[in-house]
């Protein structure tokens, strides 16, 4: 299994979060989208990486201090401290927005670091902060509750659940406007591929719309539309 | 029953949602407007149209293919290409957001052929697309999936439920940012000819408030307040 | 018990409701925090004043008309009325947005009487008025049906629930972009100094982040980082 | 306003709930029976008396301790040795299980004390004690943990939320297999004597269901159905 | 396509509704069990029979007064009355529990007639009248208020949603404690031979697994466990 | 840390789960009682033991097969083989009832081993099956769907959340009618001593109510009530 390539992490940049379902639907994979995941705001490119997770449990009142909070052996703050550079913090919180799944400070770290973006199923604290750090985030719900009042970092970089959704450590997450896919790690690059062709014709399409076309024979696509946009796509790469 | 005039219209694209629920209340309906269910971006002029109808049920995978997706007689499709101009295309998608109730190009498809706006009690794939299209969209929660992982579209112009709500094919259906109202076609006219007093009322009230005036004797209206609202809207009116 | 001052005030306009919820963690406090309450639209400085309270019960037909609630008795508008300048109204609806907690006129009254800002378990009507009106306002769902069609307003400034924590006549309510958080009266003002501190140990992690320093050892602070920061804090102090 | 007599009370000992909620609705009432609460145990009489009301708000950790639940001010206390014989304890646990809203003990201490019943939008402790107590008690989902957990006694006797309908102390609260619906004190006796009415009808109907008869003609009733009733009951009193 | 056989049906009303959901998972459907409905008494045999279904939306005040329930067109009574002996009313109430998707009269009269059972998304009143009767009834939950508050009966055998599985006119619907399964009409014949099948091996592992054998290569079933089995049967089938 | 002794195990089968989250909180743990879990039937002992634990996240398509499920090295099958017996097996189905978590035989497998009971905050299929084995058995709602639909089993005795409560492996899992809670490991011998004492005071507080005796004084403990429940308790202890 070859990494995601440079060329298809750009791809996946741009790809639509739909377009993506209708290629893993393809695939056989209907549960692919995290559902209720929104970004805490829009980007113009979408996050894209390997995922790196972090899955907490409840917390319990003697083992959830402050005082081992502050613990160098603490996992959620190792989290923040070894999720690789270019990869997608990925956070189980069982759904739980009781209490915060990172606030500012951590999301500024992982910016620093390098990393690609942050991904939970509960929420965030400081969220307008977060915003402004124009890194992506997602998120179920804002949560600023202290961590200790109900999560407790149990582990890093185990296969989690995270929206309902199998999160296995390596698999691509792209997130966009619409929310959060993932995508097995051994079928990004064709997926990606597969998607900017998609993307081109839809481009073909909405030109095609935009003239009045009715959406049959064009959506989906029969084999005359597909050979018409061939050559629209020919023409179109000859004049750049 | 006469149709909605053009000028009765107009009068409803200006109309808040409060208002009209208020004069539903004061003719018996309780239960007129959508719970759940909000604009995919905000717009100067509320939606305004006549009902058409799409009912969604749960997919079933031998009769929901992409394969059976591409037919002529698709029920999906057809929805996009036959919902009248002028008219809102109301989707009863059983409160589902497992799959997309329509995406991008199929919104473009609506928007080139004059259809007034679409409503859905599930929600759209391509959310970023469609609010760039600036065309009135209203759905409870994104929902990219392809659509039939989750949805078989089951007839057309039927009455549906959405969002709570009854909605009759004809019946006028009025969006705006607090969301979507449902008005019996019989009543819209009488009910836009009054939410237009009540506006011009609740422009004089907003007048006393902001210089001090209590709500009581204002809101609600007592006669006293009445006859003053009357010579300031002939006071005004006369200067314009 | 004294009351907040106004330089207390000032300091938790700009403070944020996660420091706040750690510094009641501290002192025992789990549930300070509003889940599911959201700010209408944001805004620079906090809401901060002292509750006044307006508790909702169900409506019931005979006792909910519309002429009841013209009379001057009526609790919903007398909590209009009589919410003091400074203070806070905050409406338990029991959760429900099926009626109007409040809307619009009754905003625009509450800005012309001085009073700080509205908050609900419910919702409110004409959501776009109240945002031009930029006055504090927190909700948990849009609901513009007429109030009488589910909420009778039964008492005013007694203890009640929203958004699942009790709020007492008097304690100090905290708005801003991740929610509503309660602060005990009695504790309003030490929470608020211990929050300035707070804040300006954060914005000393956060120059120490952005410039590439581990969060270990920085957050939570240690006895060195808090030495080093208050260096940095008298250097800065020095400075302006 | 008269008082429930002691013959009507016996009435609705064995109304059924549905026909409570018909001849609700025929006088206006669309909100009276409380959705989502169940009886612990079925029992062969409904549960029938005047409501008495407690009204829980979310706890507080320094104003809910153990010491302050011992004492005799305490209201939760209070409720159990106030209620009225005879009355029904009605709790507004603005629908929270998180703690309870009653033990084993206080429903013994009520039945020792001759109270109708107990009814709460929370729930029960010691719930299999309750049942072998064979006292009617309603809620909604079982709630072992200690009350001060999550719940403060704030009041007694105010009009409270229960199920999403609105209870006024001294409402005839009538509890059965179906769940539990609100009668407004003024209407209970007229209520009561129709409902026997209706009970008697259903029993003529049943009959002729049982022999063959269509529902149409019969259900809802017509003049014929009403007069054959008529001489069938007739016949039936003269026989006993 | 033939009907389901005397004898599958047979096969059918002792077949387990899990052995039922892998026998269609197996043919690739995922989604054939209605979720959070439950029988409201168990009973010995299974319901089964084919689908004859129900659609409700919404009520409007207008449309559905106490009057227009009384018509012989009323939809609602209707189908009490024209759903075939054998067959199962199966009503889609988009999941409403406002009001009653039927009563204990009703259900007599569907029990005179000869159909096979009644399920509902939604809810019945009478309840305990209905266990009485002992027909098999499922639901959502319990929901007492009189139909019109709530219900508005649409159309009568067309395709629906109900617990969120797709039912066509026709399919063959199986209720057990377990719930409900929706078999496509022209499976059934062969499903219910497996079934049978399948339930013969797993009374042959459980006499196994209580003689202390491991669940390994009994569940799922290997050659090895297949080939015994099988001379089990045939002594079985000899002993007979 | 001893392990809990067979005498204390005794006491713990017949506490009350209400008592034990008395002393939970008294010793600062507010969150020990499982939420929303339920016994498919009612036992006269309490399951008591120390906690196994199984973890699930959502299914994939290419790795949840049904081939994949017959392996050896299957986690679900090996957590039925492995549960230590006493243990009871807590199983972590981030709350999902779209599979089973186990069916009969896996139960009756855990039977025939000596296991104490399971536990999930997902479901069970073959519901009348594990009934009928009177196997204390605990879930959140029946769940009959194929477990690869929706489930993947990921590993075995890792701390887990589970109806949301943090389970350790080795944790004291006490179930009854009220539902289950959580004893960490080290003071379940405490506790099950300390709840012995209370039950008696219990029965002490029962027998003076039911002799007329008001809650207060007695509920809770005065001093004086102790000493005369200490002189019952042994006039009783004589008697026996």
């Amino acid at each position: 299994m070859s990494a995601l390539t440079a060329e298809n992490k750009k791809l996946l940049e741009s790809a639509s979060v739909s377009t993506l379902t209708n290629l893993m639907l393809k695939r056989g994979f209907r549960n692919a989208y995290m559902h209720g995941i929104a970004p805490l705001s829009t980007t113009d490119r979408n996050m894209v990486g390997p995922a790196y997770t972090l899955r907490f449990i409840p917390s319990r009142e003697d083992l959830d201090t402050m005082a081992g909070y502050a613990s160098d052996q603490n996992v959620h703050r190792r989290a923040i401290e070894e999720c690789p550079p270019g990869h997608v913090l990925v956070i189980d919180a069982h759904g739980s927005s009781r209490a915060a799944s990172a606030g500012d400070m951590m999301v500024a770290r992982l910016k620093a670091r390098g990393v690609a973006g942050i991904v939970t199923d509960g929420g965030f604290r400081d969220t307008a902060d977060i915003e402004q750090l124009a890194f992506p985030a997602f998120q179920r719900e804002t949560a600023p509750a202290a961590t200790p009042i109900a999560l407790h970092a149990a582990d890093l970089n185990l296969p989690i659940a995270c929206g309902g959704v199998a999160v296995y450590p390596g698999d691509i997450i792209v997130g966009a406007t619409d929310g959060v896919i993932v995508l097995p790690a051994h079928l990004a690059n064709e997926i990606a591929e597969e998607a900017a062709d998609v993307a081109a014709y839809e481009e073909f399409v909405a030109e095609k719309i935009s003239a009045g076309h009715s959406i049959f024979g064009l959506f989906p696509a029969t084999e005359a539309s597909r050979k018409e946009y061939e050559s629209w796509r020919a023409t179109k790469c000859a004049r750049k």
